[in-house]
């Protein structure tokens, strides 16, 4: 196994994700070469002239001088660019990628040549902000770095990746890909759809009455919050976990309804025994 | 009209409205003596102690010596000291509360005696902690302060209402109950409840894998932070707001469902219509 600041990287992406990943092997000195490859000239420009990256290109073939292959795009676009990734990669190359969702992801890598090597990660650190322009250093510190290998995957691999993710601060935790799309339903993709719900039904309300935004204060702040997110990389998201996220957002729903309910009916029992426990719960995270 | 620096207050209740606002008179130096009326002995001694309030009592009958009396204790329980205060207040007091809903505080002002002047207020600054130690001096500053005058309510009174909001740095908005009820059930209740609700989800999640709450994030953080809010006062407003916010959790529960259903069947077009409006009415919002 290679060590890190022997590794030439091609990270896929300069966005939030992967920009803040080449900001963080750059301040860590944990790599020797990192290829930049966006679609966006700017961030191209930018990139290369603080010397984040030692060269840019629009060109997923210049993935083909590196020895581990970051992919720090939407979604689907990780799983269409896996399909193109087989016919560039060099021998005994490292794939990992960043998605947010991972079960479509890993079953994209299964079929990659055998001579590649791929493994499925997710640092968790997200934010509603998104872009070079939002790539911070620091971003995926402390945070907690999915890997999802695949039965393919060597041990090598899996031991590179978790060395990658402690490079840049985050705490590696191995997970299956069903188990992790599960879990990320309800911590996170439940959440964005919530708040832009909210959205959607306090503008209902604001056609009636133009101070309902402009009274907006704390609440509808941080409950909304998530709803700026980047709209193409959620639909990514969502459309790669459907019966995750459509099955918590019916249970969601229903439970609202019978929250409603007893807030009609005064039931004051039931409501205040379940918002009692809510609060208890939301006390004791501790995010 | 008295200045404010002649003026005596009572305030009932001091947690966090009430000992922010016993705080800011006081950093302001706009009033001339503070009565503090709370049943927590332990705040007694405390805000005594730091002088925050001149003098403190467990009983409401000391609401007898002040020009103004403020009540800054949950919603019913203003609705009940509202009750007692006819015999209580002296003649030409000024009672304003500082309740979170409306329509039933103003109510319940209209049954006081005639030598009294109500009039109903609330400072739009409320966070989900809560209590004396919470409190603070700078809580008010830039928050809307919606005042709901009732009929009876003489000019004076809600030019000295204005002067008090403006005194602790807030923006005084004069506002017909009915319709802050309506408003603060979109942009606070609703959103209230949508944390709780999203909380219960998660922890049914949770009971079958227990990593769902330690890998939780930003997104559940934010999206959740309000069910930490006191469940007491919570309960309080919506028992007070029930029509208002058993509408909206049934409007919103609708659109939930709506949107699950495009995601299960993969509507990507009516998907990305909703959630790129709500991003852009996100974004738009200032808070």
């Amino acid at each position: 196994m290679k060590a890190l600041d022997e590794t030439d990287f091609a990270i896929v992406g300069l966005g939030l994700m992967g920009g803040s990943l080449a900001l963080a092997l750059r301040a860590g000195g944990a790599c020797r070469r990192i290829l930049g490859i966006t679609r966006d000239p700017a961030t191209r420009g930018r990139a290369t002239a603080e010397g984040v990256v030692d060269e840019a290109s629009a060109d997923l073939a210049l993935a083909a001088q590196a020895d581990v292959i970051v992919l720090a795009t939407p979604v689907r676009t990780i799983i269409r660019q896996l399909g193109q990734l087989g016919a560039i990669a060099r021998e005994g190359a490292i794939i990992l990628d960043m998605g947010s969702t991972k079960q479509e992801i890993v079953q994209a890598m299964e079929v990659l040549p055998p001579g590649v090597q791929p493994i499925g990660a997710h640092p968790m650190c997200g934010k509603e902000t998104f872009g070079y322009g939002a790539a911070d250093a620091n971003l995926y510190r402390n945070a907690p770095f999915v890997l999802t290998p695949l039965a393919r995957t060597l041990p090598d691999t899996v031991q590179f990746a978790r060395r990658l993710a402690e490079s840049v601060g985050a705490r590696p935790l191995l997970l299956d890909a069903v188990r992790h799309d599960r879990i990320v339903a309800a911590i996170s993709h439940l959440p964005y759809v919530l708040a832009a719900t909210l959205m959607a039904t306090a503008e209902q309300a604001a056609r009636s009455d133009d101070l309902v935004f402009a009274l907006a204060a704390g609440g509808m702040r941080d409950t909304s919050r998530l709803a700026a997110s980047d709209v193409g990389m959620m639909m990514d998201i969502l459309m790669t976990n459907r019966a995750n996220v459509s099955a918590l957002a019916r249970a969601y729903a229903g439970r609202l309804t019978e929250i409603a309910d007893w807030v009609e009916q005064g039931n004051e029992t039931a409501l205040h025994e379940c918002l009692e426990a809510a609060a208890v719960q939301r006390r004791g995270l501790h995010v």
